[in-house]
């Protein structure tokens, strides 16, 4: 694997998650999420937001929605006269996928200033084609909860540690205004135990809820970077695997696209797992969370249950609540994962900025793990 | 704009187009074009399909469908264990977008050997939510309608020269087994004059018709292609752009799209007007095959009925039947575009081969002129 490209990340921005009437996506979430990017650039420099604006020569939507063309009716709506400009769209990783076209576009020399725009509506649904397949799992909690069980019958993780992610996502949430659950109560393990039962070992806690949700994230050429973000943050490995539902269900015990995807990363960027500060895991469902600190490297396989009870030292994970706090909306979840990690590498996280972090790693999921990205970004 | 980087068109593959039910346009077209594909390279070459298909480590679909996750499900379907698997959407130029997707992965480092699949059904749906914008004027004929009353009025334009490209690209759809008119009858500048009107000045033959419909092509690094293919295709220049409506209505006379477009492509490859050898152009409307004629500078402003006439020499245009003739099939379309001229540029078109051609342009637009890229490609 080729080294990255000089690529950064000089911008960011989230709309608020949540499941109010949503009349479309792309006028009430797009279009605040890159508001919210440009007020957060301005307040880093001095900056005029039109000659950025001006600048951007490729814009690229990432959502699930079913209406075509978003990305030139966006292009419109911001007065961007781009050059590429189209959607990417890979289910819940649809944003992990538009930030590796982004960065292609730009290693590639067709782009300098590139906008990723995720967004979508709590009703974008979740069911596929592809799941009917699957029969009576069609619902992503069901291959969730055959991933759980599997995970306490080989390694003995227990309820109370899958409970324990929630906890410990909910409480992040809670501090974040742009999350789904801020202000919420904060909840206990037993809470999650004796909330309402889903598919079994999951209770509802376990599970995140869609939302209406958009973020922004802005890349740029290396040399431009520097003349618009004091901190920009770069890309250092870009890491992304497909697998059939037949080849990923042989053994339950990891999810294989996401050790193929950090294996890329890792790869790509020189940075080990251990070097790691900060990450966002695709906690859709608590299990994936403890599977991921495996699978990424974090733990042994098998120890994801002992590092969700502090026995064994890994990154800041959900520093934002992660999509069990934050809320989940396929085509933003990956963005927003993004501009999360973004906002933490050039210390602007606020009250749940990590110490001292530099390495961040982000980790974006699809369809019961047949798809994963994982992304390597670095402050220097 | 840097040149181009080392990448060819090393397969490509068609579906028949047609307008039968049809129940998923993934089962049922797309497989069939990358089928076809493997099918046009084992010809060419001594090759196992299934070496080269286990090296495809990024396949890029290109539809308007409304179901999501139509790359990561092909990929499935076809035992294709890639890397970078998603959808390109833009409406009706998802296909050039496509093909821009895959040149930036490989270019970029990211991957060696990538996909295209275009595809989409006939009912994928014409009108966009952007359209209710423009109010009585939303079916495409309409914006075309406008273009050809501008033209006409400035330039003296004639209805006969309309029905010229009509008749021009039926003759060459009749005599293309893949294409919707396929063994129809020929039509005669009367029976486009004589056709039910649909708006004043366009008749029913001046307009494409919608169908299903799937295309496919193969990119690999330069290094690769001339292992897996005698003749490779090179893509010289690519070129893209996307402009407002509001913006692209104040002078009705061009399609400012492709005239940006056009001159980014010229610029990457070198290449000029006058060296073009066989091109396809966006002809959704008899009207756009005369604009196009004018804005990617194959005559000058005004002169594109002159062209139609034979009374200025241009390159051959749309030697599988065009959008007319073929069938429009949005997500396939610009994808069909691309595997015709590469299939003109291997001298593999059979008995519509242009004679010593060796450089060709593919020209594909979406929304009233308001995204169009062109692609240059040359075999050698």
């Amino acid at each position: 694997m080729k080294n990255a490209a000089d690529v950064a990340i000089v911008g960011y921005g989230i709309s608020k998650f949540n499941r109010d009437g949503c009349l479309n996506p792309v006028y009430e979430l797009a279009v605040q999420s890159v508001v919210d990017m440009f007020n957060n650039m301005m307040m880093m420099v001095e900056l005029d937001a039109r000659t950025v604006k001006d600048r951007i020569d490729a814009l690229i939507t990432s959502t699930t929605d079913s209406s075509a063309y978003t990305a030139s009716i966006l292009a419109d709506m911001l007065g961007i006269r781009a050059r590429i400009v189209n959607r990417v769209e890979s289910m819940c990783s649809s944003g992990s996928n538009a930030l590796t076209a982004a960065y292609s576009y730009i290693a590639s020399g067709l782009s300098d200033l590139a906008l990723v725009v995720g967004f979508d509506s709590y009703n974008s649904g979740l069911l596929l084609e592809w799941d009917v397949a699957r029969g009576d799992t069609r619902h992503p909690a069901h291959w969730a909860a055959v991933y759980a069980k599997r995970h306490m019958q080989e390694f003995g993780s227990t309820r109370e540690q899958l409970a324990m992610v929630a906890v410990k996502n909910r409480r992040s949430a809670v501090a974040n205004d742009k999350a789904y659950f801020y202000n919420a109560k904060v909840i206990t393990v037993d809470d999650v135990l004796n909330s309402r039962p889903i598919v079994e070992p999951l209770r509802l806690y376990d599970c995140s809820i869609a939302c209406n949700g958009a973020a922004s994230i802005l890349l740029a050429r290396g040399d431009i970077a520097k003349g618009i973000c004091k901190e920009p943050v770069w890309i250092k490995g870009v890491g992304s695997s497909s697998i059939g539902a037949s080849i990923n269900s042989i053994d339950l015990t990891r999810m294989h696209a996401t050790v193929d995807a950090a294996r890329q990363a890792y790869d790509m960027s020189n940075v080990k797992p251990e070097m790691v500060d900060v990450a966002q895991i695709h906690d859709s469902f608590t299990i994936l969370e403890i599977l991921a600190y495996e699978d990424l490297g974090f733990v042994s396989k098998g120890k994801g249950g002992y590092a969700v009870e502090g026995k064994i030292s890994i990154p800041a994970v959900n520093t934002d609540g992660g999509i069990l706090g934050r809320g989940h909306s396929s085509g933003a979840t990956g963005v927003a994962q993004i501009a999360e990690v973004v906002s933490q590498l050039m210390h602007r996280a606020g009250s749940r900025q990590v110490k001292d972090c530099s390495i961040g790693l982000v980790h974006n999921m699809a369809a019961a793990g047949t798809h994963a990205s994982v992304v390597i970004l670095e402050n220097k």
